[in-house]
């Protein structure tokens, strides 16, 4: 933040009110024995943080980076501004040698989406991914040298989630050996495809084959847009950006129409299947399970990001929340009025520290996924080598390792569709925490939030995911129930609630932690054969059980962050006794906070007793709310965001607050340079002309 | 919508796949026979429609209002615009002598805050009442007029809800009879002051009164800021923009500084009170209760409007779910195979159809609310006047309709509280129901939430306001058990459920209506009582009681819906029985949804028995859902927005969703006129400099 200059002496001679924001905040730090810099390190490794602060150096170095208008431009200034840093990011890379994971780095500090995005993140990965060698070389060599730029276009005008219902059709001509691509209606356009709009020239199209007047459902086929010198369209290909958007308006998404496009044997992607160009015939797909695998992985990424995604909110309020002083708490003594630190109000509390809480959740279980599919990965390709070599290993062990991946699939499409849900919501949770500066977008969650939103749509929509859990549960109930041996997790669960649903259960959920992820686990369960008797016995409609099934996803995803949060900490030798303390207490905040908002289902399930759920609620809660209070700022600092990343008054490490805000609105605000006429009859809107030169700027 | 004309023959040649849009919501409406006619009237009156069918074309007339580029331009452009249109309303207004009630018809379908917004709605009617019978010769008849320009100044950078804890002050200067207004700190200054940024020339602005080294709290000054010709700063006062928001972004919230600036004994405001100029003293508020109407009628009117801010959402995501076709029925028999309406799906049907219910729900309570206001209103100007004659009319009478306007107050804040939390977050459950879709600009739900959100933080931030609910709960909870008489619906339910507590609650809220109806004010008056116990005799603090508080408001204020609702087709009598059922229906959704959703507090209210829960959840909203589902389509019709006014490709009444989408993204899209240079390597960013002249543009 730079001094206040446009403006009078005697208002740049103005200080805010004691007492300020750094005032408050150090005595925030002081009161608190959180070893910031060793939880950080857990959270995120020593080396880590030291190459984010490499790369965040690298950034400012560079003017390009600069975000100090990044909340004034409009669309297209801002478009600009987002091709110019992902061309100077480039750049910064080959230069720097940065690999993958360091631009990753600094994709993050940068925090905008930008137009090389889909290249990166789809075009180069499906490329080499299931391109074939002579298509990697073709393709994917080329593409990463930035010679071609892609983009990934399957959903449709007409088309979302259903890729079977896709319209866009690539009809195999075998006299001359070549696809025609085309778009029958207005419908199959493809539609918010990123970096299409006005970036790249190649895209890899999803398109229905037809050979011989028979489909054979959606493929995916490279095909060149644009030129690569005039970057205008070719012949027969309609492309555009398909206008501003609640977010995410740096990215150029864009539209896609074919006028029937011929293009060559080699545009099929064949790694997985393809069309015999001497028969004429179709290949079928080899091993679909990989494709399958790459989809857990990202959704992995989802809930880890989703961890750091709310942290930002969280950070930003809980700093600003102590910053914030309104109102004299009423039982105060008389010495002690004077305003109250908002973060003192248990109304406040409730909404930002089961937040808090959840940050480090979604962390652990997104981590917790990740040790998981990596290493099935490495027994799954271990056996496949083996069962190269040796051939006919035998049907149980496949099964095996295909139910561990099963497993973990139908987990990844819960905790994706519940983990990116908490986070949006909670980021919106936070920007209100804020008060009336919560809707300032220098407050810098809102912006932040509308960027993040589609998360909940892409990768599996988190309403449509719910039913893929809830077709996998009934399937493992239906295995328990004939009588199969547990082969993983969730089947270990529902088979330990099918023998002992008779008992009952008698869970301490207010006494032993353990007993907290068995109540989560019985829960998940009871909801499981509910559902399995709705269907099976009852022989309700699908469509009538959707409601139910979203109910027993979210059940079994929140059973499964309670238990890798549990897992993480009880396992951990890493962390001194007070904050592994700490973060016992956040565990419990966590669980007894969700528990208690869904308590319905952990009645009906007698999971817990209504005494109980009352106790959670007016007493545990409560509890552990004052208890962490102390140590929330310490905690969010652990969260390690560089003022630069947030981009936040509100959220600023030193708590000058209100000296940002000014500072933005007084200095940087270019509407400030306008003048105006104000009355209805005057003919002028804007008195001076400097509005034409602002508007360039913006 | 125009033709696409910007693309290629084959382009413009496209249609959407059958069924089409207009196809479906043709057969949407025609099978169902609910008289949208007929409705609409009992929603609006049809002199109201009539006079906004009017006023609509008026508008249409005029080029000004266009609102074709208002998703694309940036910030700038769209504040001049909003001035161009704001100053041409006010001309139109002149011209065609529109009254405020359709001065007000016609921002609701231009649908943005205006720069003369603050000036119409605070700034002329403090004045008018607030101000002696000189101040209003001198202020508010050139304010009327446009010839002065203001806003009201009140929230300071550190200062949002507690208006006892304003920073400036207005020192009485007994020598010469003026006031020093003075900003001793940043956080003194003035934020977020609608109109005020760009726009005004005065402002009332809320100052602490100073007398003689004493403090006598804020009170509200008249006072110019800028040059009447020149819109210049004054000397001594600093005044701009604040900057962008998260919406609103037509509007120029602003800030406002004094360095010892002299205000003649004239500005202060002096109604109900004022400095007397000869003995230098202050003179007492002659009456207060009148203020606090004011802020109960504003109340009230923000939760009529939260039903159809609510409706707009519900509009656009019921006909385009209508239109939207996505995957197929799993149990559909093979001969009807073929993607589904999204409507059908149980899944988005939870999501849309109670919040259709609500929107009838909160338009009634609004409704409802208003003639209780007129009423009591009428009734107190009667014992006003009555008592100025006759004087002394006793205690007892006063008594009773203070109270009555207590509980009004009260319930005001409730239900402010409620209602704009249902209506913010419905728009963005409806946002979401569209999917992908939704996202975009077109959808016109997203910047219509944005710029809706402020509501839930003024006229008394959403949580601050379940304060006041509960503090009056605990006094109408004291006076019950202290034997006194109910004197309002509130004191009658909390006497009702003392006297039956021990003989327990046995609804029958499956069964009848009114059963519902006592659920709910059991539900209330029990947490009342407990948190009556835990304030007195278990003594805890007011700050550990907070979220229990948050609660209570939430459960009355829901009582309050359902029975206004209840009430008013109870009592009806001008609809056909058909549509009457269906307004039935739709109050059972509303109260049962509402009832499963806070299920924990029906449970341990002992106001519904698991059971029942159970059935509501599993059965009875399911068998509604489905016999309102035919209904939709036309339901939301009579809510009877044109398409001018939402805006909006995927609301638009004769279905044709994706040709606006994609002529919107097409022929509107300014960034389509912008050709890049796609490689890292290149120097330039935008190959064509028509970037510049588009600049200008946006």
């Amino acid at each position: 933040m730079a001094a206040v200059k446009n403006a009078p002496q005697w208002v740049r001679d103005l200080k805010p009110a004691s007492p300020t924001g750094p005032e408050l905040l150090e005595q925030e730090r002081k009161s608190s024995n959180v070893n910031v810099d060793q939880l950080a390190n857990f959270l995120f490794t020593k080396e880590a943080r030291e190459k984010k602060r490499k790369i965040l150096k690298l950034l400012q170095d560079d003017k390009v980076f600069d975000k100090s208008q990044n909340y004034f431009a409009g669309r297209i200034d801002r478009f600009e501004t987002a091709l110019a840093r992902a061309k100077a990011l480039q750049k910064l890379a080959v230069k720097h040698g940065l690999d993958d994971d360091e631009k990753k780095i600094a994709e993050l500090l940068i925090s905008e989406p930008g137009p090389y995005g889909l290249h990166e993140h789809m075009f180069l990965v499906t490329l080499r991914d299931q391109g074939s060698e002579e298509q990697r070389e073709k393709f994917f060599k080329p593409a990463q040298a930035y010679k071609i730029i892609g983009c990934y276009a399957q959903t449709e005008l007409g088309h979302g989630s259903n890729v079977r219902g896709l319209e866009t059709t690539a009809t195999w001509n075998s006299d001359d050996k070549t696809f025609t691509l085309h778009s029958p209606h207005l419908t199959a356009s493809k539609w918010w495809i990123g970096s299409l709009g006005r970036t790249a020239n190649h895209a890899v199209v999803m398109a229905q084959l037809v050979i011989d007047g028979k489909g054979y459902g959606p493929h995916p086929f490279v095909v060149q847009i644009r030129d690569l010198k005039t970057h205008q369209a070719l012949e027969g290909v309609h492309v555009g950006d398909i206008g501003p958007k609640f977010g995410y308006n740096t990215m150029d998404n864009g539209y896609l129409l074919f006028n029937k496009v011929k293009i060559p044997h080699i545009s099929m992607l064949a790694r997985f299947s393809s069309v015999d160009a001497k028969t004429n015939k179709y290949v079928r797909p080899s091993s679909p399970s990989l494709v399958y695998g790459t989809l857990t992985w990202i959704r992995s990424t989802i809930v880890m990001q989703a961890g750091s995604v709310l942290a930002r909110g969280v950070t930003i309020a809980t700093r600003y929340c102590a910053v914030r002083r309104q109102f004299q708490d009423r039982d105060a003594p008389e010495w002690e009025k004077g305003e109250n630190q908002v973060l003192n109000y248990t109304m406040v509390q409730i909404r930002l520290l089961p937040l808090l809480a959840a940050t480090f959740a979604l962390h652990f279980t997104g981590k917790g996924m990740q040790a998981l599919y990596e290493a099935n990965h490495k027994k799954m390709a271990q056996k496949t080598s083996d069962s190269n070599t040796t051939r006919g290993t035998g049907p149980e062990e496949t099964q095996s390792s295909s139910d561990l991946l099963a497993d973990l699939h139908a987990t990844s499409c819960g905790l994706k569709s519940l983990a990116s849900s908490v986070a949006a919501e909670g980021l919106e949770v936070c920007r209100r925490a804020c008060g009336g500066h919560g809707y300032s977008s220098f407050g810098g969650i809102g912006a932040w939030y509308a960027d993040y939103l589609p998360t909940a749509t892409w990768e599996g929509d988190n309403y449509m995911l719910t039913q893929q859990v809830a077709r996998y549960m009934l399937k493992s109930a239906r295995s328990v129930l004939q009588g199969q041996e547990p082969s993983n997790d969730t089947t270990a669960v529902l088979s330990w609630y099918h023998k002992r649903q008779d008992q009952g259960a008698a869970f301490d959920i207010l006494g032993k932690d353990e007993d907290i992820v068995s109540a989560f686990a019985w829960r998940s369960a009871y909801l499981t054969f509910e559902a399995l008797k709705h269907r099976e016995e009852q022989k309700r409609t699908w469509n009538s059980l959707l409601v139910d099934f979203y109910r027993l996803s979210k059940a079994h995803s929140q059973y499964m962050v309670v238990k890798n949060f549990h897992e993480t900490i009880a396992t951990n030798n890493n962390l001194d006794p007070e904050t592994l303390s700490l973060l016992h207490k956040l565990f419990r905040l966590y669980a007894l906070h969700t528990l208690e908002t869904e308590s319905a289902e952990f009645f009906t399930s007698a999971a817990a007793t209504v005494r109980q759920i009352q106790l959670a609620r007016s007493k545990a809660v409560m509890t552990l709310m004052e208890e962490i209070r102390p140590h929330a700022v310490r905690l969010v600092d652990s969260w390690d965001f560089p003022d630069w990343q947030l981009d936040s008054s509100l959220g600023r490490y030193d708590g000058k607050v209100y000296e940002d805000m000014f500072y933005r609105a007084n200095d940087l605000n270019p509407l400030n340079r306008v003048d105006i006429d104000p009355y209805p009859d005057s003919a002028t809107l804007f008195r001076k002309n400097e509005s034409d030169g602002l508007k360039s700027k913006l």
